[in-house]
């Protein structure tokens, strides 16, 4: 049977070294403890109930997004991502960020100088002054909704659009829709393309023909619908898939400025399915991103990266949470 | 502040109820104890050092693959595995299973007969028994290489063939490759699809024209050169791109056998980077999977999962690790 002495020997360490390791104290360092503990388990080691260090610290940086209320679309990813580290004795600080503040310090002198294990980075945009740096941080990181390329220090975490799009498509299928028109996010990020992918996929899965008068590129707004519905009548659509809930609010408002009623005339389907869904007038049907798992699933990515294990890109399950904007398609 | 009982009132149950889930007694449920620890945290709780109960266990249930030595492909992924899940506390157990081993026993009953808390299922192929009842299962389950749909329950974790694909072509572009040929595994997996499509737009990105005599679907066999390594060089390859080392080793045989020096005349680039490739003669360059990583990845999607939190499709990193059967394309 394996001893801790068996161990110390293995790592040219003392045995009071392996014994600190093993039982979470905290002044050796997280890689020496992470060597003990995965000698031990290599050499079969198998005492039970291992402890660890009780000043561990994360960090979630916010920028362009609200998270102070219970209502706003970031509070939820907080609360999971700090439910999910709480378990594992983590502090977590949340910092929200402007343009400013990232010019004025370096992202990993602020981590490093800080003690913070990993950060999570949450609403930022690629003209943000530390996605330039984020290519090569030594800093484990996580992106919601961002992907670097190479950086093994840095994963991606976010929902699943091929699968959100097509249970939108399929919901649309089986109430006779055909002629379905998606409105999109501003073109140039990579959840628009994403989200733009899937439904081409999806329609073509169904058999749906679609021109390119069937989507357009918008903006996350209440005043995209203007733009686009009218010509997205003139085709004959039957129902809008749109890329948030705002937009379809947005174009809700718009059918109906065009004497259009939801969903006796149009179908309409947000994304994200935030609380406003729900008192909608017609309660909107969307395709909802659990925002508590997110948060809990950031965690889990930047757990994996604090140990050195290298997952880049990571997607969150979608479910469709069907409500009275979408109906059987009109015959005419 | 909040207190002990500020959360018992909260969730109306007693505080020594309270008290056990925020210190780890194994006399309550797990889902009584998650839910206690994330009230907590909603209600701004800030006790540090919260405990874990020690009865926990996972299962690693393994098929068509070796991994009971060093060198076995499946060791390193089992290693990778157990050493994260030791720093949780985890027991694990590693069961291989047969196809009638399968039949016998449908995997909800063995998981829940053993109060196993989440499995991992590695080697398994689509018509493996228990895959069909994946779809329908109440267990987290980690699918390594293989991808269920719609259920929640269940996750996948591979690596990112995309990236790997990636890398190898851009090596050979550097060495003055254009005319690559790819020698995929069997048609039909799911891994064999995501390379060739991975090949395509590599090629694509590099603006490398290629058709359908640049590529086939063989098997993870020496054999397979035999069939398609005549017909690349027929239509004028410098370079073979295999979708793992026991293809390229064949490669390289049939390549020898047809009077063809590698890498002089021929560069073949495998992919797993198995520790023979180091050994071989020449020494084969290959995308290298990490597999300790690649286990302990399994373990950390697993343990969202058995969290709740429903992480559906997760990639690892890859690298290229550069050896001799690469060298510059040959002026002709």
């Amino acid at each position: 049977m394996t001893t801790i002495k068996d161990i110390a020997t293995k790592l040219g360490v003392s045995s009071g070294t392996v014994s600190k390791g093993l039982n979470g104290a905290d002044d050796i360092s997280e890689s020496m403890r992470n060597k003990i503990l995965e000698t031990a388990v290599e050499m079969g080691y198998t005492k039970k109930g291992i402890h660890r260090p009780d000043t561990r610290k994360l960090c979630i940086f916010i920028e362009n997004m609200d998270y102070y209320l219970e209502d706003d679309f970031g509070y939820d990813i907080l609360l999971g991502f700090k439910q999910a580290a709480f378990k594992e004795s983590w502090d977590v600080e949340v910092i929200p960020v402007s343009h400013d503040f990232q010019i004025k310090r370096s992202y990993d002198t602020f981590m490093m100088g800080r003690n913070i294990s990993g950060g999570l980075l949450i609403g930022f945009e690629l003209n943000d002054p530390w996605m330039k740096e984020l290519p090569y941080t030594k800093v484990p990181t996580v992106l919601f909704d961002n992907y670097i390329e190479e950086n093994t220090m840095c994963g991606s975490v976010g929902s699943d659009s091929e699968e959100g799009m097509g249970l939108a498509i399929a919901h649309l299928a089986s109430l006779g829709h055909r002629k379905i028109a998606f409105l999109d996010g501003p073109t140039g990020s990579m959840i628009s393309a994403n989200r733009m992918k899937a439904y081409k996929q999806n329609m073509d899965k169904h058999g749906f023909a679609y021109s390119n008068r069937f989507t357009a590129y918008g903006s996350y707004s209440l005043e995209a619908a203007k733009e686009f519905v009218p010509g997205f009548i003139d085709v004959g659509i039957t129902a809008i898939l749109c890329s948030n809930d705002t937009i379809a609010f947005g174009v809700i408002e718009e059918c109906r400025r065009m004497g259009l009623s939801v969903p006796e005339d149009i179908s309409v389907i947000g994304y994200d399915d935030v609380p406003a869904c729900e008192s909608y007038d017609p309660p909107l049907t969307s395709v909802r991103q659990d925002r508590i798992q997110l948060g809990k699933c950031c965690y889990y990515v930047l757990y994996a990266l604090v140990n050195g294990v290298s997952l880049s890109r990571n997607l969150l399950r979608t479910s469709l949470t069907v409500r009275e904007s979408t109906g059987p398609v009109k015959s005419r």
